[in-house]
């Protein structure tokens, strides 16, 4: 069962004139609990304070909703779950101008983990090519917000459990993005990522394992994808901040990649070391 | 002050774990109440029903939401008002995937009508000329659904009242319509405005000008109007379901158009004469 807090009160509503509701004006995060902890804490931050640069929100105030989040975890002191924290614009008039002096809704649920099969980091998933394109909207791009009706479109293209996860593309077929997650090939000893700049999600697990890289030393590029390229790569995965690393083992075009690869392994093994990530059949040697 | 109900029940709150919040999974009608009743009902009604079978979701269900609809504005029997409709895919479990059986959650608040000066009717607005561009995306372009943070980004853009509303444009500079109203140009005999297959909301009284113009004789072409030839045009006018028509005297960029021109005043009578705004100084001969 879900527990929420709302603006640092147990609730479970919000108001029906919140312009998150109203507009999709606001932005959110999900965050990993492990052993009762939320982890990469400071990373969501740091994309939450981003996205309201740029969507010209107050930020939140980070101390209450540290110490709010620590309190809902502390609900599962042993085990794992996730955090959804939404942050909106909070109430306003009707019409599409922000208030002068917007005060923002700031909303955490605890949610169990995710019943995912421990197969999804050992032998890797398939994935399913969506039809749905992403729109270029360099202004709302890498942000996290809550505009999602493409997501949703692209998921309800399958509902086969043998897809994992879907492939999205923009309108020009480049490959941006899983619906849930950020999508890396290897390319010989080269990890490589699409880049963000005209739609989809900077997923703050990308981030980090573009950190890990730099520690293990692989190098990695952002540069365009498109299907053929993808086809072409010697290893692939998708990651986002819940899951970590699922290794991917084939496309719905049919498609099928070696999974996992030594440098998906390698990667998957510093996620288990870094601990932001639950424990056994996680990946791990 | 607002009056509000959720499905068929006085309440202003909805579920946190609601979709339309979660993701802006859901459509929105605006809708002008003339004397106690809410107008171009059927047209609002056929929008929604398009947008419900693009998103897959289940249609409303249309005898009660009128009941409702006729309830609320009983409570303004003699003034006017606006009542807005949200529609959304309802309470939903975490991540993209739609539930098989949804259950939509309507929600209808009765609001006070905007206090915007007579003078917009009878000697026109001045128009904001935005730099948020819309990105193209057909699969939801026309429907007024709850991913609206491009149309918050271009109404963030001015907040002095001299501009009366702001023109939005597509990537490639293409004028696609005001940030909450249609644009109309007049050539010569001609009505003019663009076409909304990649973005833009295909507004109800967009659609009741062109049945307006049909009877009147007017004839008019959907067709794509940049910047340059929007200074050429003779007249210029922008529309919405509450304010009808309000003539265009001005761009922020220095063009001038005479206004009201004799055919936008043509169509502000039929309005008048149709009763689906409110009356006295709202474009009477």
């Amino acid at each position: 069962m879900a527990v929420t807090w709302v603006n640092g009160v147990p609730c479970d509503r919000i108001a029906v004139n919140d312009r998150g509701l109203a507009y999709g004006d606001g932005l959110f995060e999900t965050i990993a609990v492990v052993a009762g902890r939320p982890r990469l804490w400071e990373a969501h931050l740091d994309r939450l304070r981003a996205g309201c640069a740029r969507l010209q929100l107050p930020e939140p105030p980070a101390e209450p909703l540290w110490r709010e989040a620590r309190a809902l975890c502390r609900q599962q002191p042993t085990g794992h779950g996730l955090l959804k924290l939404l942050y909106t614009r909070g109430s306003g008039g009707r019409g599409y101008a922000p208030p002068a002096e917007p005060e923002g809704t700031r909303i955490l649920t605890l949610h169990p983990w995710p019943d995912w099969p421990e197969t999804h980091w050992r032998n890797g998933i398939e994935l399913f090519l969506c039809q749905t394109r992403l729109a270029r909207q360099p202004l709302l791009a890498g942000l996290k917000h809550l505009n999602r009706l493409e997501q949703v479109l692209a998921r309800s293209e399958w509902s086969d459990e043998r897809w994992a996860e879907g492939l999205v593309r923009d309108g020009e077929g480049w490959l941006i993005e899983g619906t849930a997650s950020n999508l890396f090939g290897v390319a010989g000893e080269t990890l490589i990522t699409p880049p963000l700049d005209d739609c989809g999600v900077a997923g703050v697990m990308r981030r980090n394992i573009m950190l890990l890289s730099d520690e293990l030393q692989i190098p990695y590029e952002v540069t365009p994808v498109d299907p053929n390229a993808l086809r072409g790569m010697d290893e692939v995965f998708v990651s986002n901040s819940l899951a970590g690393i699922w290794p991917v083992r084939g496309l719905s075009d049919g498609t099928v990649w070696a999974a996992p690869g030594p440098v998906t392994r390698r990667l998957q093994q510093a996620l288990c070391a870094q601990g932001v990530v639950p424990g056994p059949g996680r990946g791990e040697a």
